[in-house]
């Protein structure tokens, strides 16, 4: 693998995937450095052996020294970050995200980048209902999906490139969708599950309720604990795909609604056994 | 408590939860006896060693030598099977259940039941995605909240004593509410989180996703495996309560959808931060 022979990995915001990434990339033999503007963060990592070296503001021997760029950024601000300081990069790299949305970012980063550098999208389907640093967890790629999203501008290597990243994270499956083929997916299997435990925690005031509930309740809103500034930037820069599969979700609750109301109990077991055919496959 | 002079019980009923019950009565030293229709049910419990004794009927002799009687049964199973056979009851005992709603079939068993027996309610919150003994385990109640049921009717001492059977369980929490009070928790903390399950597994044609999703989609769908027959009479049973939490739900759902329409991400926030802060009570 090229990888191989990479040596110096620089990773670009560090939060909790940046923390974890660097945990998983440093424990297999890498050096990585980090650049953050909240000192706290960078100085925690350097006390815990996360990273390497760390500073708070981008500079050309940081950057320059790097042998490839890991962007674990809000979103919006990846664009900025290349526009200010891609004339630092080592001439030819290859470059990559963890972002979890697509379509509203990719095209515009490979339009504005430098022509001798590639930049090759990836999602790890992973994460923890933490945010920070100091919750970063190397082994969270470990049996976790991982996504490359390439666009037709991305050469066979750099998608060859990313795969092995997702490998060498720990990622049980790689696999390869269009920028629209992961907005679709993700609106409905994290975006739309992500707005319906908030809903579900939000819509009861159920304060006193958290001695009667069972693990059904726990496991629906695990991730009702959410970093409001991330997942809001998420939810409207995929905001078609999530209205779509909102609005199917919403419409078919109605319709069990229905069955509920009208006592139609065939109809909803029909729906209960599709449900749980269906959710056979999803079992580990 | 009185339990331990109690030594033989029967589970009518012998399913996962029966079976669950029997696996940690017989673990601590109870005679444990069990009767179910499914001849299946009864040789494979009697095989592993989870019951004591086991028939396909109830008989006068097995009936009459329980101390204690748990009914494990499908809700509308009950109150026959008590008409049928409260004959056979030795005088003076206490009965419980398991049930997940109670307002529905609570006051029709006191009503009907011999004067001399008394039947108090409870509620274990535990359970597994699967069902029938082949799944018991006497270990789901460890840690569970378990709620204590009675009506006006029922003595002090019965409430102290199906108290202690949550104990005994290996229960963390035990409370006591009125079927009331219990039917429109459980509407909210499971029925619903049960229908919102099996609607986000059937709302999508979802055969290739099992490749990309991430623990999220996994633990909102666990629930959506569900036994058809038993949660539409639930539901059906509960339909009031269970219709009251869907309106809540689909209303708070549709107002997310709204400010992600608007693009209004105060308001998005708001519903984040409030989530966030009430998941939090409900950690371990």
């Amino acid at each position: 693998m090229e990888w191989i022979n990479k040596s110096r990995i620089l990773i670009v915001g560090l939060g909790l995937m940046g923390g974890s990434y660097a945990m998983a990339l440093k424990r297999i033999g890498y050096h990585v450095d980090a650049v953050d503007k909240d000192e706290g963060a960078i100085r925690y990592a350097l006390d815990k052996g996360i990273i390497d070296e760390g500073a708070v503001s981008p500079s050309k021997e940081l950057i320059g020294s790097a042998d490839t760029v890991i962007f674990a950024l809000y979103p919006g601000l990846i664009i900025p970050w290349i526009k200010d300081n891609q004339k630092f990069f080592k001439p030819g790299i290859t470059i990559t995200d963890v972002t979890g949305i697509k379509n509203n970012i990719v095209y515009k980063i490979q339009d504005i980048l430098r022509k001798d550098v590639e930049f090759i999208a990836a999602h790890p389907m992973a994460g923890r209902e933490i945010s920070g640093v100091t919750g970063a967890d190397g082994s969270i790629f470990r049996d976790a999906n991982y996504i490359v999203v390439p666009t037709e501008r991305n050469t066979d290597r750099a998608i060859k490139w990313c795969s092995d990243l997702g490998g060498i994270l720990g990622c049980r499956k790689v696999s390869v969708l269009t920028p629209q083929e992961h907005d679709r997916m993700i609106a409905y299997v994290s975006q739309l599950t992500h707005c319906i435990a908030v809903a579900l925690m939000t819509c009861n005031d159920n304060e006193k309720l958290v001695d009667y509930t069972g693990d059904s309740f726990r496991d629906l809103t695990r991730i009702a604990r959410i970093n409001e500034d991330m997942w809001s930037e998420l939810f409207l820069m995929n905001k078609k795909e999530l209205l779509h599969e909102m609005d199917a979700f919403l419409d078919e609750l109605k319709t069990i609604r229905e069955y509920i109301d009208k006592e139609d109990t065939d109809a909803l077991k029909d729906k209960m056994r599709l449900s749980t055919k269906r959710r056979e496959r999803f079992n580990r």
